[in-house]
């Protein structure tokens, strides 16, 4: 597929940030480190409304990687506290719904655009299902493929 | 001021994730844990093109927890790796750019709506100089009172 245009998805609604940072997983998280996920508004509404993602949902996880550390465990310390704070953009995947060309699993296709600063890959071929599908399908099939739990605006239905 | 619509804000554009946990904090960060950063895209734009805030510009930070840890850092293991993972939301602050109404304080005002599990409060008065501002004062004069440092797509200039 294409790549989308990254100054086009970081304006998709935000719905959660997991960090796994290198300093916490050997030197070499999977997806180093944060992990910011955006889904275009659209299909968040739809998911509020259903319980689940329309044909053709694009799921972008782009990753960026922590500012410089000063502690073994990754953190640093900053006037609002210590803790991790957003570095340098380090990459994005791509999950899109279609349940017919993507039926072995589970309906969505995944996409890598390499895990390293910019600039990105401009194209990416559909990862082997043993790669992405394969811990989504073990861990997440009961919530379309998706990682809701750690989605406060999906998980909570964006409450007030 | 009246609180903004937390469905609205969150789905404003996401500038960056700053996260200070408790368990780094002595059980007590100023902001726990995760500040998730909502700006209109209108002025998102307008910072992008002139490197300031246009007068009106609402930056709001919403909290959440992390998800329960099972390390004394407060990360937990996940199948994406060791780190953190957005919890319950926390509250959120609110500052307002208007240089008049607000010029003791460099042109920004500061409110904040309590740190703790919703409901949130439906209004605030407009914190004390010394409270919010006195940090964005020494920390962030020089960048419109902004963390634009913590915020890739505002620091980086939307790269592609």
């Amino acid at each position: 597929m294409q790549a989308p245009d990254p100054t086009v998805f970081r304006e998709w609604i935000f719905v959660g940030a997991p960090l796994t940072p290198n300093a916490l997983n050997d030197g070499k998280a999977n997806f180093p480190e944060y992990h910011h996920v955006y889904i275009e508004e659209k299909n968040v509404d739809a998911y509020l409304k259903t319980g689940s993602f329309p044909e053709g949902t694009m799921i972008v996880k782009e990753l960026t990687r922590v500012l410089d550390s000063t502690f073994p465990d990754g953190s640093r310390k900053e006037p609002s506290g210590r803790g991790f704070f957003n570095g340098q953009y380090n990459g994005f995947d791509v999950t899109i719904k279609d349940t017919k060309r993507f039926a072995k699993t589970n309906g969505w296709g995944f996409f890598t655009f390499g895990h390293h600063p910019l600039p990105y890959a401009k194209t990416a071929a559909e990862a082997p299902a043993n790669q992405c599908a394969f811990c989504h399908q073990t861990y997440v099939s009961n919530t379309d493929m998706t990682w809701i739990q750690f989605y406060p605006i999906l998980r909570d239905k964006n409450p007030k």
